[in-house]
C-alpha cells in the first residue's frame, strides 16, 4: 500500500473536512479547487496570473495535449512543469472524459478506445495502459485512472453496470501499469495515482465502487460521471450517499465540478479537491460571478455605463485595481481578450474564497 | 506661447538627442516608443504588464473610442485613464488617420470629413473642432490636431498641395478649438497639443509645413503621413530633410513607425517619440523580435520542440522566465491568446531596450 499523502485537521458539515495534501511539488491545504488548464496553461493567464488568485493546483488534459503536441514534445520541452512555467503541482485527468464526450467514431472494447484523431483524421487507441504512459511522460504529479464514463449517452442499467465492471478490471490494469513505469522512482519522486468511482446515478452501484476503489493500491479517490448533465439533487444524492464511507486517509477528487453552490456542497459532505473549466470558460464569454454567487453577464447593455467593479469588496485583481463593468463589457464588444482574463482572474478568485472560508473558518 | 515642455539633455547622430517630456502626468525620458493602446488598453495586457517592458506613455485611437463606447461614456466611466488603469500619461490621435484609411463613404469638405459608422451604418462627422473636443473629453494627456492625410490613395501633387493648405488651416482651427476648451485650465493641467507636418514625400512642402507648424502656437511637432505604404528609403530623405529644422524646445514625434530600423534612424535624426500597433498586431500573429532584428514566425514548424526562448539574454518577463519556442508554437496552433500576450511583452520589451540603448549611451 502507498503511504498515506493526506493529513486531515479538522472536520465539518456532513463529512467536510479541512487538511493537507503531500504532492512531489509540496503540501497544498484543502479544500481546494484546481483550475483546468486544458492545453497545457490555464486560458489566457500567465502563471503568476493563475497563482495570485490562491490557486495551488493546475489540471490540465491528457487527451488535448496527446494529441497536440503530443507527450514526446512535451517531454523534448522538459516537461509539463517546464513548458507552461506552472511551477506547483499539476494534475491530468485520464483523457477518459474527453474521448467519450468529444471524439468521433469512437469504439469502446476491452481493450481500449479507439476514436478518429479530430485533426488528422487518423484513427487512435487510448488504453488503460497508454493513459498511465502518456500522463507519466507529461511529467504530471497526480494522474487519474482510466475509466469507462457513463451518463453522457448510455442511460440503461446494463451500460452502467457494464460500464461499472470495465472501470475496475481497467483500474487493475492502470495500477500494474502505473507500477511498472514508477518502480524505479523513490517514493518522494512519485506521482499520486487516482482510482475513479463510477457507478452513474445508482447509489448501491456507487457505494460498491467507492468500496472497490478504496481496496485498491491507490492513493487518491475520484469521483468521475457526476456533472454531466443530470439534475443537481442526483448528483447531491449520490455525495451525500458517499460521504460516510470515504477513508480518511486518501484524498478525495471530485472530477468536473466548479458551480459555487455545488462546491459548498461538495466540501461539506467529503470532497477536498475539484476542477472544472466553468470558470474561465464562462468568464472569457462575459459571465462573471458577484455577490450571493449571482451570474452577471457583462456583455448586457445595463453594464455600458456602469462605473462599479464586478463586486464590491471583492480583493481579485481586477475588482481590486477597480476595472469598471463598463469597461469590461466594452472590451468584450470589441472581443479584445484582456476583458477574458480580468474576469477569468475575478472567477477563480471567487472559488477560491469559497475554498479559503473552509479552511479559515473550520481550522479555528 | 505655451510654456517650454521640453528638456534636451544630449545630442548625437544626425539630430538625435536625448531629453526630458514633461507632461501632465509626469516626466518622460526620451527617445520613447508609446504602444498603441487603440480600444483604450494595448492588446491583451494589463498596464502592469504593458509597464514591465518599459513602456511609459500609450497612444488611444480617438477615431475607435469615439465610435466604440464613445467619449460621453468614458468621461461617465472616469476618463481613459481610470477606463484601462493605465496610470502614465495617454497620448490619442486625431481620428484622421483612420477616418481616412479604416474608413467607407468619406467626403473631405472644408468643414471636416463625413463617413459612415462601421457598426451603426450611420454618418458621421469629424472636424477640427470636434477632434478637439473628443481628445479633450476623453482625458487625454497629449492630443493631435486633425489634418488632411495623403499617401494613402491619393499621389499627384495637386492633391498633395490641398490637403497640404488644408492641414494648415485646420491647424489653425484647432488651436483656436484647443484654447476655447483649455482656457480655464491651469498650465500644469492643460493637455499638450501637437501639430501635425504633412507634405507627403515632396521636401520642399515638408520643410514648409515644418516650419509653418512650429510657428504656430502648438507644444509639439508632429510628422505625419510617413510609413504608409512608401519606399524606406523615401521616408528616410523626409527624415533627415527635417532633422536640421527642428525646434530644440519642443518635442518631436514621429507617427505610425514601428519597426526597429525606422525607429534606429527616426531617434538617430532628431525623433523624441513614436507610436505604432505593429509590436502587438506582429506578436498576436506569432512574429516576434531576435537578435538583430531578425524577425521570428513562431507559428513555423522549425520551432516546434524548440526549447529555447525567443531570444538568449533578453529580459522581457517571457524570456527571462524561459518560456520556448516550441510551447508558444504550440499555443498559435490551438489558438491560445496567452502566446500573444507573452509575444507582445517580448516585442514592447525589444523596441523599449532600443530607446534605453540611446538614453544610456548618449548621457554618458
Amino acid at each position: 500500500m502507498i503511504k498515506p499523502v493526506f493529513y486531515q485537521k479538522s472536520t465539518f458539515g456532513n463529512g467536510g473536512r479541512t487538511g493537507l495534501l503531500n504532492t512531489r511539488r509540496g503540501e497544498i491545504t484543502t479544500p481546494t479547487f484546481m483550475q483546468d488548464g486544458t492545453r497545457g496553461v490555464v486560458k489566457s493567464l500567465t502563471a503568476e496570473q493563475v497563482k495570485s488568485t490562491g490557486v495551488d493546483i493546475v489540471l490540465a488534459n491528457t487527451y488535448h495535449l496527446h494529441l497536440q503536441p503530443g507527450e514526446k514534445v512535451i517531454q523534448k520541452l522538459g516537461g509539463l512543469h517546464e513548458f507552461g512555467k506552472w511551477r506547483g503541482p499539476i494534475l491530468t485527468d485520464s483523457g477518459g472524459f474527453q474521448v467519450f464526450s468529444l471524439s468521433k467514431l469512437r469504439k469502446i472494447t476491452e481493450e481500449g478506445v479507439t476514436f478518429k484523431h479530430p485533426v488528422t483524421g487518423e484513427m487512435r487507441l487510448i488504453t488503460p495502459e497508454s493513459s498511465m504512459q502518456i500522463q507519466i511522460a507529461l511529467g504530471s504529479d497526480m494522474i487519474v485512472a482510466f475509466d469507462h464514463l457513463t451518463g453522457l449517452d448510455e442511460k440503461s442499467i446494463k451500460d452502467t453496470q457494464e460500464a461499472f465492471d470495465r472501470t475496475h478490471r481497467w483500474l487493475e490494469r492502470c495500477i500494474a501499469e502505473f507500477k511498472k513505469l514508477t518502480k524505479d522512482m523513490k517514493s518522494s519522486e512519485r506521482p499520486l495515482l487516482f482510482g475513479v468511482v463510477q457507478g452513474g446515478l445508482d447509489l448501491d452501484l456507487r457505494k460498491k465502487s467507492l468500496e472497490l476503489v478504496q481496496a485498491s493500491d491507490v492513493g487518491g479517490i475520484a469521483i468521475g460521471g457526476l456533472s454531466v448533465g443530470e439534475p443537481q439533487a442526483e448528483m447531491f444524492k449520490v455525495l451525500e450517499a458517499l460521504a460516510p464511507l470515504y477513508d480518511p486517509k486518501r484524498p478525495h477528487f471530485l472530477l468536473g465540478v466548479g458551480a459555487p453552490a455545488d462546491l459548498r456542497f461538495a466540501y461539506e459532505h467529503g470532497i477536498d479537491m475539484a476542477d472544472c473549466v466553468l470558470p474561465t470558460r464562462n468568464a472569457r464569454h462575459g459571465s462573471v460571478w458577484g455577490a450571493n454567487d449571482q451570474q452577471i453577464n457583462l456583455t448586457n447593455a445595463q453594464y455600458a455605463e456602469d462605473p462599479s467593479p464586478i463586486m464590491e469588496g471583492c480583493d481579485c485583481y481586477t475588482c481590486a485595481n477597480g476595472y469598471s463593468k463598463g469597461f469590461l463589457r466594452h472590451q468584450f464588444k470589441v472581443s479584445e481578450p484582456l476583458a477574458g482574463s480580468l474576469c477569468s482572474i475575478h472567477n477563480l478568485r471567487y472559488l477560491q474564497r469559497i475554498c479559503e472560508s473552509y479552511r479559515v473558518d473550520k481550522q479555528g
